[in-house]
C-alpha cells in the first residue's frame, strides 16, 4: 500500500507540512502503544497479530467437507459478514458467495428462492451466538433447507466463540466449528476465521492474503513518513482536527466497492465517539464523479477525499470509431480512460482546495487486498491513539439493541418504553 | 409519502418548532417560484411536470421490438443510469437489468462474459451523445455483440437529445430512438424516457409510477405542514443551517438501497455549491446499525439521519426455537424484527439528541416508488430555493472533464497540464 499525501496540504480544512512533522512525534508514541498492545495481546490490538496467529490449516480443514460447494451463504451481520463480503467481491471465483446480513423478509425470500440449497454451504457467524438478526436468519434458512429435502447438518458450519447457542448447536449436530479469535472486535476480524472461511471455500489463497497483511505490518514504524498505514491514520486525524468531519472514500475499481463499505464500518464504529470521528461517505470512481464531485469541490469545507486504485489491471481496448469528436477514444482503453479520470478528479479536487489522499496497491489480488485490509486497520488504530479514543468499543449501539429486544418481548427494558412513547408530527 | 418530523426538534444541531413556523412563510414563496417555473416550463422546474408530460405510449412503442428480451443492459452514467437502476432494484422482474455506468475494464469484461447478448437489449443513454464513458462502453459492447454473431442494430435503442452522435447513429442504422426531454437535468430525469424505458422492458407498470408521482405533486402546497415533499426539504434545510452538514440516508429495505444512491446524486449535485449543501451518507437498515450507528449517536453533532421504510411488505415467519434466550424470536417474523429495529434506532438517535426524520410509503411498488422519486425531487428543489442555490446546474464538474479529455488527447486544456504537474509525497 502506498499513500501519496502531497494533496493533503494547503487546502481547506488547512494542514501544512510543519504541523504534520510536529504530529510525527505523537505518531512515535502511538506506535509504541500499539506495539505494546500487540506484544501483550491486549483487546483490540491483538487484531494486528492475526497475520501470524491465524491458523489457515485449521480453516482449510473446517471447510474441506464443503469442497463440492457451488455457493457459500454467510449468515452474519456487521463485522461477521462484511470482511468475507469484501474479499468475495474483490476476487473472482467460480463459487458464488451470498450474504444474509439483514432481516428484510422480501430480500431473504428472493435470495433463498434463487439458491440451489443442495450445493450451497451455510456459514453461521456470531461471536456470542445470540445475535438476533443472525439467529433469526439461521432459523429461516434451516427450515427452508429441510423443506427442500436438504440435510442442513451436512451443509452447515459455524464460526463462533467458546460458548453460546451456536457452539452448542455445533456439538449437538456434529457441525464443523471454527473459533472466533479472542480479543478481536468484529470489524477487525477479516484476517481471522471470520473473514477467511468463505474465501477458502471460494478457492482463494488465504495465505497470500495474510502475507500481504504481514508485509503491511512490517511497514509499521515510528514515523508516519515511513509507514503508509500511519501516514493515512495521522493525516486523516490531522485533517479531522482541522475540520474535515467527512472522509469521502472513493475506490476506482468496482471490485473494491464493498471494501469501501468495510472501511466505512471500521472508521465509523471505531472512531465515532466522544463527539469525535469522521463520517465515511462511500463513493465509487468514476461513476460518482457524475454524482458527488460537484459537492466535494463546491460544497462546505468539511471534507477530505480518499482516492484508491490498483496500478495494474486487466485492460480492455476501446474500438476505433469515426463518431464525431470521439476519435481520441478509439485505440485507447477503458483502463486508460479510468486512470485519466482518477488523476483528473484528484487534480480537480486540489484545484478547488479540497484536501485529498491517494492510496494505491499494485493489483486487486490476495496480496494487495491483505495490504489494504491490514493497512486501514492500523491506520484506524493510529487515528484512535492520536485522538485519545477507545477504538475497540461501540457502547452507543447498546441502547437500540435493548430497545429492539424489549419491543419483541425479549425482556423488560425502559428503552422500549421510550420507543412506545414516541411523539409524532406527521405531514402527509 | 409521509414525513414524521417530530424527532427533528430539540437535538443538536438545534431546531425548534417556532423556527420552522417562521420558515414556513419562505416555503410559501418557494412554492410560488416552483409553481411559476413549472407553469413556464423553465429549465429544471419542468422536471416536476413529467408526471403529465411523459408519453408512456411512446416509450412502450420504442421498446416493443424488444419484448422477447431476457435482459436489458443500460449503458449510461450518472443520471442517465441511476434512475433506471433505482426502479430495477426496487421492483421484481423476470427480465434482468444490468448497467454499464463505469469504465472499469475488469468489471465490464466480467459482465459481458456473463450475458447472453442474443437475448439482451442494449439501451445507450446520453443526452449530448458525447459522454466519453458511455460512448466508450457502447463501442466495446457493440464489438462484443458483433464478435458473438449478434446483429447489434437489432438489439439496440438509444435515448438521446435532438442532435449528436447517438442521434446520427440511430438514423444511420434505423435504431429506435427515444428523446431526452428538454429542460430536465439528468438527476431529475427518472420519470422520463431516461428512467422508464428500462422499466417498460422489465414489464413494470410505468403509468403507475407516474400516477404515484402525480399524487405526490398534488400534495405540493404553500405550507410545509401540508406537503410531505416541502416538509422534507424545509426541515433538512433548516437543520443544515444549524450545522447538519451530513444527511445519513438509511432505508430499511434492501430493495431501496439503490434509491439511496439516487438520492445521494440528487442531493449532492443539486445542493453542493456556493459553500453550501449537505453530504448524503448512504446507509442501510438494519445492517448498518452494526456499522454506522455508533458514529451517528456519539460522534460530532453535524448530522441528521433520514429513516425510510415501507409500512407493508411480504413477511416471513421465524420458526419456533428452543435455542437459549431466543424463544422470543420464535413465532415472530423477520418483518416484525426489522420494524422493531427501525423504531429502536429512531428512538436511540432521539435519545442521543441526534435529529432524525421518518419517511414512509405504503409499499415498495410502482405507486410508492413514484411518490418517493417525485417527493424527493420536489424536496430538493424546495431546499435549493430556501438556500438561494442554482439547483439545476453542476458547474464544478467541468474542470475534471476537461482535464481527463486533455489527458486522453482529446484537445488542449490547461487543466490537463495541472494534472501532469502534480507534486508527490509518497509514503511506501
Amino acid at each position: 500500500m502506498r499513500i501519496d499525501i502531497a494533496n493533503a496540504f494547503g487546502g481547506e480544512p488547512a494542514l501544512d507540512r510543519t504541523r504534520l512533522e510536529e504530529l510525527d512525534e505523537r505518531v512515535a508514541e502511538a506506535h509504541d502503544r500499539i506495539a505494546e498492545g500487540m506484544e501483550n495481546d491486549e483487546f483490540g490490538y491483538t487484531s494486528l497479530n492475526l497475520p501470524e496467529t491465524t491458523d489457515t490449516a485449521e480453516i482449510r480443514d473446517a471447510v474441506e467437507p464443503f469442497a463440492d460447494s457451488e455457493a457459500v451463504l454467510t449468515v452474519g451481520i456487521g463485522g461477521s459478514a462484511l470482511g468475507a463480503a469484501t474479499i468475495a467481491d474483490a476476487l473472482e471465483s467460480e463459487v458464488e458467495a451470498y450474504f444474509l446480513d439483514n432481516v428484510d423478509p422480501e430480500h431473504t425470500a428472493r435470495l433463498l428462492d434463487s439458491l440451489d440449497l443442495s450445493t450451497t454451504t451455510m456459514n453461521v457467524v456470531s461471536n456470542s451466538g445470540t445475535t438476533a438478526e443472525t439467529l433469526a436468519n439461521f432459523l429461516v434458512v434451516r427450515e427452508v433447507m429441510t423443506a427442500a429435502g436438504v440435510d442442513w447438518t451436512a451443509r452447515t458450519f459455524v464460526t463462533t466463540g467458546p460458548e453460546g447457542n451456536l457452539r452448542e448447536l455445533a456439538e449437538q449436530h456434529g457441525l464443523p466449528a471454527l473459533p472466533v479469535p479472542e480479543g478481536v472486535p468484529g470489524r477487525f476480524s477479516v484476517l481471522s476465521t471470520v473473514g477467511l472461511a468463505c474465501a477458502a471455500i471460494q478457492g482463494h489463497d488465504i495465505d497470500a492474503i495474510l502475507a500481504g497483511a504481514a508485509a503491511e505490518r512490517d511497514r509499521l514504524s515510528d514515523s508516519l513518513f515511513d509507514s503508509p498505514a500511519y501516514a493515512y491514520g495521522a493525516v486523516t486525524y490531522a485533517l479531522a482536527e482541522a475540520g474535515a468531519l467527512t472522509n469521502a472514500f472513493m475506490p476506482y475499481a468496482e471490485s473494491l466497492e464493498t471494501f469501501a463499505e468495510w472501511f466505512a464500518q471500521l472508521w465509523a464504529e471505531s472512531l465515532g465517539k466522544d463527539g469525535q470521528g469522521q463520517t465515511p461517505a462511500r463513493a465509487l470512481g468514476a461513476t460518482d464523479q457524475h454524482s458527488q464531485l460537484q459537492l466535494y469541490r463546491a460544497g462546505p469545507r468539511d471534507k477530505l477525499v480518499t482516492l484508491l486504485r490498483p496500478t495494474e489491471r486487466a485492460d480492455r481496448a476501446i474500438p476505433e470509431t469515426d463518431l464525431e469528436g470521439l476519435s481520441y477514444l478509439g485505440g485507447s482503453s477503458l483502463g486508460t480512460l479510468l486512470d485519466a479520470e482518477f488523476e483528473a478528479t484528484e487534480a480537480s479536487l486540489a484545484a478547488a482546495d479540497c484536501p485529498n489522499l491517494r492510496v494505491e496497491i499494485d493489483e486487486v489480488d490476495e496480496h494487495g487486498l491483505g495490504e489494504l485490509l491490514f493497512g486501514m486497520e492500523a491506520a484506524c488504530i493510529c487515528y484512535g491513539e492520536l485522538a485519545g479514543l477507545s477504538t475497540f468499543t461501540q457502547p452507543a449501539v447498546e441502547w437500540g439493541k435493548k430497545a429492539a429486544r424489549g419491543l419483541l418481548g425479549g425482556g423488560e427494558f425502559e428503552e422500549a418504553d421510550q420507543v412506545r412513547g414516541k411523539e409524532r408530527l406527521v405531514v402527509e
